[in-house]
């Protein structure tokens, strides 16, 4: 299905480009110059041409701010519409006729210094863009090593226009193995100390355990509301909100890592949130649990491999009754609240009722939250597994939220989020990895449960299975992973040559300058008025075919370009 | 260094060449139809030509067995001098005049069946060495993921014709994925069955301290002679006894693996024996030691890791003596043997003396044994680090080592060893994991040392320069370990161009299909002996510079090719 969709995905301008980052710094060549230089020389006979990626500096957040402020106060006035696009429910706030572009504005103070700047070669920071006459060439030169020194000319395969994460790109190359490392350091400590809330969820379960060890606990769980209060719901209700600030904070450190596009800051995200996901909800639940009941004698035990499916074939049963509160609170909530979308509608009324204010161009339409659904879906996938072999009262309820998710990402997916840009099915890998860790996991724990009742056969049966499984894994890894990593010549070749018989190439080629705008999500309106307000652009970008379109309005000067 | 070993070796026909596994197999057309289509059709304007690997049969073995009879026979009767090649010093046997080549002989049954044969098809084994015009193109096919499926058409650059391990190029691809799991298992095994010797020898150290849980041990070391033996020399004298197993071991574990070239599988063996020496020699030692000084008590504790700096700053000083002996048995032990070089020297009398055999060209010039030197030269070099904090006894032995092992490595390499091909500095990050491990570990020594000396302010200091280490050690990984995984584009396309301007690079298409030779060691002489046997394989092969060497002869047929 991935090649399915790299060979259905015809005209992405991304196969033909590639984004080169850490451009070496001299004081006789500005970076334009040398990317020039450097593709014509190594790559004469595939280079189209260039794009340099400028700083958004002091005065563009300016600019952008006054726009901001511009729309809002003029939002009222215009009610010119641009171009129909898929945008959130009704109910929401936005409409598919609701995105509007600003009316030309002669004012605008920037128009004027067009295209000569004197401090154009300050601005730029050592990243391009390189276009490619075929996919493959801009495939091979993304794959190879280009320079003796591997921290300077780093080629990627560009992510879709709509998908570049810009912020990042401004950043030195430099850094960010050091800030890999740093983030890596954050996350591990920041998993280690959320342990605290986890633990103390769980002892809220076992109220009656936890009151032998803490006497005073007494008087409060007298009451029989409360003690059904503080055991049944309390818990999940705590780690629900505690787990809530974790997907952003997660985007943070993956932003802080560096990525070059949003699909793959969201990837990286889910994969933080599903480890500590994992780790947080599933093991320290079931090692809290195991620490509560043999307090006094086995936690010196806990680490010794021996007993570990013996202590998960006896953990897991007894955590399966938080578990089930957990699909409710946790999965069937959710749902509804993915349903309803209360966040956005609160923000939309406040924004449309109390602020008075009737546009709805300011309003974001958002993608699909991947990075906090896959690891909710995946975490359930893991609990039905762990838990079929000794506590199967909680499939039926998985079933109804499966049955449920189902209908609802559905919906969501079609009709709510807008679809910025394709994840290309990247996300499968984690999938699939997880899905066999979950697997594995249950049959370890099959193991212990075959221990526990001394049932020797059944055991040694269950060794076996592992090994399969395992193996099974390595298989998929070998046969499939790599087209994950990698992108086949035959099938990128075949897609050049389609393309050149049809004739198709040219029409390519003269979108393809164009297809990448230097804009951040807020400042996209700000993009259309400039151009609209600058017709000599306008027209250059008509003629050549060009790059000159934001990047120099926002940075004037023209790009050094070759053209086909 | 090793870019410009990339840069010096300009002639060498494997910058050229790609070798292609698993090419799928057919009904209708035969691997090499498909070999020439697949790069004609994707490479056309770079791929040269392409030779073909057959299995070396039954029938081939039994004609290597036959000729290696005849040569036996023959030796005393011919004299004829072949070319001067670096062989082995003259005291082993070998000298530079004392290769020979068979005469030309009629009666080799084969020669008549030269260029026709029926069963060629049958004999092709799905690999083919694919030749480039450009040393760029042969890198971009062989980084590349030619085909949707990745295990099929896989691709690597070729090694050295010298290099290359034929055997491994007949097994499918498909099955080594299946078989490396099986040596990794098989590794971790052996690693751990080989703790019992390990932990035997240690305890013969502590001989007081076994007495004491043995006690019909007295009576064999009540003799002050005994005593000092068991003690002092035995210990060392078994563990190099079964050390001496290992490397063996090791290389059939990497054959297996499936390596492509003889340097890889050499490398992959010092790994292995690598990992083995530093478990089962330091860390198992150190073990040993501290489970025998508190055996009642701290065997639980061992596996703590708030202990270990403190376990490891106990146990290191008491084991420093066993080390200091190490050092001195295998050591400078090994270095004299090096010098002797004992097991070649009976093998060569015996076959000389008691064999009457006066032909040296069954005698194998070998080349230098990395995977057993390189392992023990970084064991003493952790050796040094570790003990050096508490107990530098241990160290003018160690200094007076590695300036011995300078002279003899030094004399060995240019006058004794045979290069046959080289390992391009592919050692080199093998050396620096294992010396940043060696830093590490020391720092966390001295961290125990300041913990149990009370020191906290030298304690606090020692952490920062763990991190300090770790930083530095990833700095380098992604500064420098990137080429040596990939050849940098631009360092090729250079080196492309000079051969390109100077005007060599017809006269290396000529050279190139030659180039490789399907021949085991053993029937190298065999190769010569058959070429010389057909003067209509030599004409063709001077007349077209095709590929008709010695794959015609064994599985005769001409190649399909395409010429310059």
């Amino acid at each position: 299905m991935r090649l399915a969709y790299i060979t259905a995905s015809h005209s992405h301008p991304s196969h033909f480009t590639v984004l080169v980052r850490a451009i070496p710094w001299s004081q006789e060549e500005s970076y334009g110059v040398k990317v020039a230089k450097f593709f014509t020389d190594y790559y004469s006979s595939s280079y189209l041409s260039h794009q340099m990626i400028y700083h958004s500096g002091a005065v563009q957040k300016l600019m952008t701010d006054a726009e901001k402020i511009y729309n809002m106060l003029k939002s009222n006035s215009m009610d010119q519409h641009y171009g129909s696009r898929l945008l959130r429910c009704g109910f929401c706030g936005g409409t598919s006729t609701s995105f509007k572009i600003l009316s030309p504005e002669p004012e605008n103070g920037r128009t004027t210094s067009c295209l000569d700047s004197p401090d154009l070669r300050e601005k730029e920071c050592g990243v391009a863009l390189v276009f490619f006459r075929t996919r493959y060439a801009a495939l091979v030169a993304s794959e190879g090593l280009q320079q003796p020194n591997p921290m300077s000319w780093v080629t990627d395969l560009a992510p879709e226009p709509s998908d570049i994460y810009w912020s990042n790109l401004y950043v030195p190359y430099r850094i960010f193995w050091i800030r890999k490392i740093a983030i890596l350091v954050a996350f591990i400590l920041f998993v280690t100390f959320f342990l605290i809330p986890v633990v103390f969820t769980q002892s809220l379960v076992h109220l009656d355990k936890v009151e032998k060890i803490f006497p005073f606990m007494k008087d409060i769980t007298e009451r029989r509301f409360m003690k059904q209060l503080i055991t049944g719901y309390l818990p999940s209700v705590i780690l629900m909100i505690f787990l809530s600030i974790v997907p952003p904070i997660m985007m943070v450190f993956s932003t802080l890592e560096g990525s070059i596009s949003r699909s793959g800051r969201k990837r990286s995200t889910c994969i933080k949130v599903l480890y500590f996901v994992i780790w947080n909800v599933f093991f320290a639940n079931i090692l809290t649990e195991a620490a509560i009941d043999h307090y006094q004698d086995s936690i010196m035990k806990l680490g010794d491999p021996k007993t570990i499916p013996n202590q998960l074939a006896k953990a897991v049963p007894s955590t399966a009754t938080f578990f089930v509160t957990y699909v409710l609170t946790s999965g069937w909530a959710s749902l509804s609240c993915e349903l309803i979308q209360p966040f956005p509608l609160l923000y939309n009324s406040f924004y449309r009722f109390i602020l008075r204010n009737k546009d709805d161009s300011s309003y974001g339409s958002y993608t699909f939250p991947y990075h906090t659904e896959v690891p909710r879906v995946l975490l359930f996938g893991l609990l039905g597994f762990t838990c079929s072999v000794l506590a199967p009262l909680i499939l039926p309820f998985l079933l109804v939220y499966f049955f449920l998710a189902y209908l609802v990402y559905r919906n969501q997916i079609l009709d709510v989020y807008v679809t910025k840009y394709q994840s290309g099915g990247l996300y499968w890998p984690i999938i699939h990895n997880t899905t066999i860790f979950s697997l594995v996991l249950t049959q370890i724990i099959a193991l212990g449960v075959f221990g526990i009742k001394r049932s020797p056969i059944a055991s040694s049966f269950t060794i076996p299975l592992i090994i399969c499984t395992l193996l099974f894994h390595e298989y998929c890894r070998q046969r499939f992973h790599p087209v994950f990593k990698k992108t086949p010549a035959k099938t990128i070749i075949d897609m050049d040559r389609e393309d050149e018989h049809s004739g198709r190439m040219e029409e390519i080629y003269q979108k393809l300058p164009s297809a990448y705008f230097q804009i951040n999500s807020e400042s996209r309106s700000l993009g259309k008025s400039l151009e609209l307000n600058c017709p000599e652009i306008q027209a250059n970008s008509r003629e050549t075919g060009n790059i000159s379109r934001l990047e120099d309005l926002e940075t004037p000067g023209k790009m050094s370009a070759r053209l086909p």
